[in-house]
């Protein structure tokens, strides 16, 4: 088979291509394990190949009608559609979110529906579908209510998702992820970036600032965890998900400052005194909308799993970004 | 102010713009009282004009960018976006549902967002939104999880209208109508066109089939609170509606079985005897998948009201539409 990542050059792209390439193979829409001969990893920019001749590297514009209807062949039978322009990012420039986070998943779909060997599709969600008036308890049967653009732009793509999952289009899920952290490498435009950034930017002797209270709790999930959500959702069987393919993925409730507290736990009081709180009403806003956590049971029982709490979630990083050093 | 209505030449089109004609004036933004000195009604056919000065009609594709951004101009201060493909059809015609439901609302915030001046525009949603698990009671916080690509393309207008709103982009607002019953004129493409069929072709002495069990309960709504639900819900003031401008109106739950006793308690055996069960499991698959009622207590609070029971929507309906002749 050949699998198809969008957002391959990203971090979780990378680091999925890396895990399918170890794996070797997925399961298709009637469980049988299938051997991975090719995997396609497109982005803006190009993606490392890990010098493996599975893997081709595409670089161009998700949004571009003519790129996707070449990529999506009937050979093609599972495709991870990664690629998003993030929240702060999307909520800055409306176009931009539109194009990549709309758009071009339409497009991705519209071209699966014309080549119509039914791929399997793999979209990823977040916390930010659900904002508003949050009852105590988000339930998988919550509606979504969101207060960014990008939290809009990913709620569309989960209906249009399940439509074209229920007209026969497609066999496709949609996983929504907590927040990520701790990611690796620089901060991005995402309202979310400082839940890597107070961890990543201390541990690597680095000041942080923190642009929430220490107050505002967040659901995260280790980026180990995200990518074996993606492959063990990809493997499900569709029938298990019944009438909705958007599955909330578990993860772990934690505020911000137990995040802190989880860091003192593994590193210094200089470390630790590299982070300075500094509110930014503007991420505030965003971030609040967010549930702080929900209802996993559904997921679980799917075979989905999370970290066990946030201070495995750092030693994790330390051990496999840091190479153990703290 | 100037008025446009999208779908004008339609049954609600008509019968909203006969209303607002006679009415005079709309509540602006700002709660006041404007007089209405034009009134555009777009649709794919000429609409009727009712011989009246203010009223221009325009015949045009309402999913042609030109049409739509040659007429959202800065005078335009409220939008009825009514049209629509209905429900069967856009379920046999996919591209078509698409292109009308979705395509051309959006294309008709975008033309409201370039042109800056922040119109109110009122969008109609519906039952077909809901489906899958539901609960026992549908609230206003119930997932939108449609079973159908109508149900699919209405909840995404929802989210764009929200969006759009929140941006600042048009001051939006969503009516969650009932089915609307009894429609005059020939049934339609609708999964739901029998709810008024089984009432009105025995009414006029015509047979009708009934497509769907005797025991399926609907939620249905008289056109006359219809268009005096979108006026009210037009004339709110936008704080009023939080952080979801999607309302569920009030409305009347009450099965098939209990639609027809209501038809025999005005019409004789014979005009009852017209209508013949012969259950068809498409359009019985997609109205079960619609909620049979929700809880329309926000929508009450906002002002908002339904006909009493089916049984006085029937007596409407031989009062307005059969001139007192049943």
């Amino acid at each position: 088979m050949k699998v198809l990542v969008t957002g391959g050059a990203g971090f979780l792209g990378q680091k999925l291509a890396n895990q399918l390439l170890s794996r070797g193979s997925l399961k298709d829409s009637d469980g049988a394990e299938q051997k991975i001969e090719q995997l396609i990893l497109v982005d803006v920019v190009k993606a490392n190949d890990f010098g493996d001749s599975r893997v081709k590297v595409i670089a161009g514009d998700i949004a571009d009608p003519k790129l996707i209807q070449g990529l999506i062949t009937p050979e093609i039978k599972s495709i991870f559609h990664l690629a998003a322009i993030v929240s702060g990012q999307a909520e800055a420039d409306f176009d931009l979110g539109m194009r990549i986070n709309l758009d071009a998943a339409r497009l991705l779909l519209e071209a699966c529906r014309k080549a119509g060997h039914k791929p399997k599709i793999i979209f990823t969600s977040s916390v930010a579908v659900y904002g508003g008036a949050l009852p105590e308890m988000v339930l998988d049967t919550t509606a979504l209510n969101p207060q960014s653009s990008y939290g809009t732009q990913k709620a569309i793509c989960e209906l249009l998702l399940n439509d074209f999952t229920r007209k026969g289009f497609v066999d496709g899920r949609v996983l929504r992820l907590p927040t990520i952290s701790v990611r690796p490498g620089v901060a991005n435009k995402a309202a979310s970036s400082f839940a890597s950034g107070i961890i990543r930017e201390p541990l690597n002797g680095q000041p942080s600032i923190c642009p929430v209270s220490p107050d505002l709790r967040i659901w995260l999930l280790s980026p180990l965890y995200a990518i074996e959500s993606l492959i063990t959702g990809h493997d499900l069987d569709s029938s298990k998900l019944g009438l909705n393919k958007s599955i909330n993925l578990p993860g772990v409730s934690v505020s911000v400052g137990e995040m802190i507290e989880a860091l003192h736990k593994v590193a210094s009081e200089e470390t630790v005194s590299l982070i300075s709180i500094e509110p930014d009403p503007k991420v505030e806003a965003i971030v609040r909308s967010w549930p702080a956590s929900w209802d996993a049971s559904r997921a679980q029982a799917l075979g989905l799993k999370s970290d066990p709490n946030f201070q495995s979630i750092v030693e994790a990083y330390i051990e496999d970004e840091l190479k153990g050093k703290s």
